[in-house]
């Protein structure tokens, strides 16, 4: 089978897509328009997943058109922004019909969700690689960043860690789960639901954020390096799901919560005076507090007994 | 050799490319934050290059850096606007920091001539693949679309329309040139120039506009289709390189200025009233007449004495 580029566009991506009233001319020119609310300001994520890489082989089509946007929901939400348009580069091997209406209809899921229009998109031939750039609006001054956590503040994060790391091993048949659980981790991993209604809910509050995608280890360690910061975490403050805390030795579960990565909730500070407005924004039972930052540089993980805890792994990394 | 994903973008991409004022915050967080003129809309466009599919598997680091940005940049003198920043996803096998650098290089070339920021950037590791975003400025209703051109109006071309495809040619051993000639249309293969002043220049004069990424034939094609007019085109007035002029037989000459693509002129037309205001917007060598729109549908190709030339191929199409 063969379609024409053009053709490949129109047909799988620029029917039932939500249409803005800010989106101008979408895809079909050589660029798209759009228009931005007076007084807003632009926040702009782009975000690579590579089959093999950051999903393996057998990933439904669904579920990649899906976690494709939601990871650069996640930005958004970890920036405090507004999600508005989104381009799309796609490469894949052959026009697959089937295939690019499953994906299609993922990605199509999450951006109805969120009213965002699909704005461009470029596809080509090759290895299967996904691209999406979202653009967001912001207030001015108020987006998130990463350099603002001080000495005192709490540390928290929305939802529970560590389940999309159970989710990999169980679809790498490293683990076996009863069917509820694995349904549950591995939806974790491939449908990360994007923190955008806390992380919006979070300007003015917090002093910094980041999402987790390469694990709390990892992320949290950027807020310190840009803050200039350190921290402790109280690893038995650590929100587990009742599946990830059934693993034995309960270490294990900590590894994963720490280290595992693609959990896409968001990590947080927050100075002691804005703790109030903190409770009267986000509902209790959607974040914990994990942690404190401290002045002295590095990041100590505590057990309930206040013995240091040393991780085997510190986070995924590319290119190794 | 291994490099973490943040000190790639970091060490190669940060440094040396230009701060623009309406930049808040460049790469290193979860998202770029920026701010628009008032009164300006945005104009938005995305491309993958792919190895072995866009470019050659020898073609050098600097080349894919340059060529990367410029195909972008050429859609966005399709549209008429002034491009603002950018955002690089970057797919490669392994860290090699001769051809990071290289690329790198290649890439903020182009970038310093445009004063553009580079604002966001993701590493992966996989097959070699480059997106680019860019995003640039258009005054409100007068970006050139595709959709306008209407029967009488003149077709035009800026530059030189072939060198490209022979440039393929040359570096794929099919045909032999003379040294000089050879770094003439590997250069114009590797190093397009996007016709951004024209491009602007032609805002109020143009009545739709496309660059030529795909071959004269195919990119006229979506004018045509997107207006619902037809056209006819002089080939005797294709504007053809000397270098180019030399191949014989002459048809040879016309098939590569209509279908062999990677030229990045612009391809635009212009109503018989806005014809004086074409000769005051730009240099009369910088752009030639070939044709004029029509009602009828369908695109008929001429040749001096009036006679139908029916070209074999009609523009590169990916996933065939």
């Amino acid at each position: 089978m063969s379609i024409a580029e053009f053709d490949v566009i129109a047909r799988y991506f620029i029917q039932d897509f939500p249409k803005r009233a800010d989106v101008i001319l979408g895809i079909g020119d050589d660029a798209a328009l759009s228009s931005v609310p007076e007084g807003m300001q632009l926040a702009i994520a782009i975000d690579t997943l590579v089959e093999g890489v950051h999903f393996p082989k057998n990933t439904s089509p669904e579920d990649i058109g899906y976690k494709a946007l939601a990871v650069n929901l996640s930005d958004m939400a970890a920036m405090g922004a507004m999600p508005a348009w989104f381009t799309l580069a796609l490469t894949c091997r052959k026009t697959d019909e089937v295939w690019l209406t499953g994906f299609s209809q993922g990605l199509l899921e999450l951006a109805q969700t969120h009213e965002m229009s699909l704005i461009g998109g470029d596809t080509t031939c090759g290895p299967l690689t996904v691209t999406i750039q979202v653009t967001g609006f912001v207030p001015p001054d108020s987006a998130l960043q990463r350099d603002g956590a001080q000495s005192g503040d709490g540390i928290y994060v929305t939802g529970t860690l560590g389940d999309a790391g159970l989710g990999l091993a169980s679809i790498q048949k490293r683990v076996t789960l009863p069917c509820s659980a694995r349904q549950f981790v591995e939806s974790r991993l491939n449908r990360p639901t994007p923190r955008l209604v806390e992380g919006q809910a979070l300007r003015g509050i917090a002093s910094s954020a980041i999402d987790i995608s390469d694990g709390l280890l990892a992320d949290l360690g950027h807020i310190l390096s840009a803050s200039g910061t350190g921290a402790s975490l109280q690893l038995d403050c650590l929100p587990l799901s009742k599946t990830l805390c059934e693993l034995k030795p309960l270490e294990r579960a900590w590894l994963m919560a720490l280290s595992a990565g693609d959990d896409y909730e968001l990590c947080f500070t927050v100075p002691p005076n804005r703790v109030v407005a903190l409770q009267k924004a986000l509902p209790i039972r959607s974040y914990t507090r994990i942690g404190t930052i401290e002045a002295a540089n590095g990041l100590r993980c505590l057990d309930a007994n206040g013995r240091l805890f040393v991780p085997e792994k510190t986070g995924y990394q590319h290119f190794n």
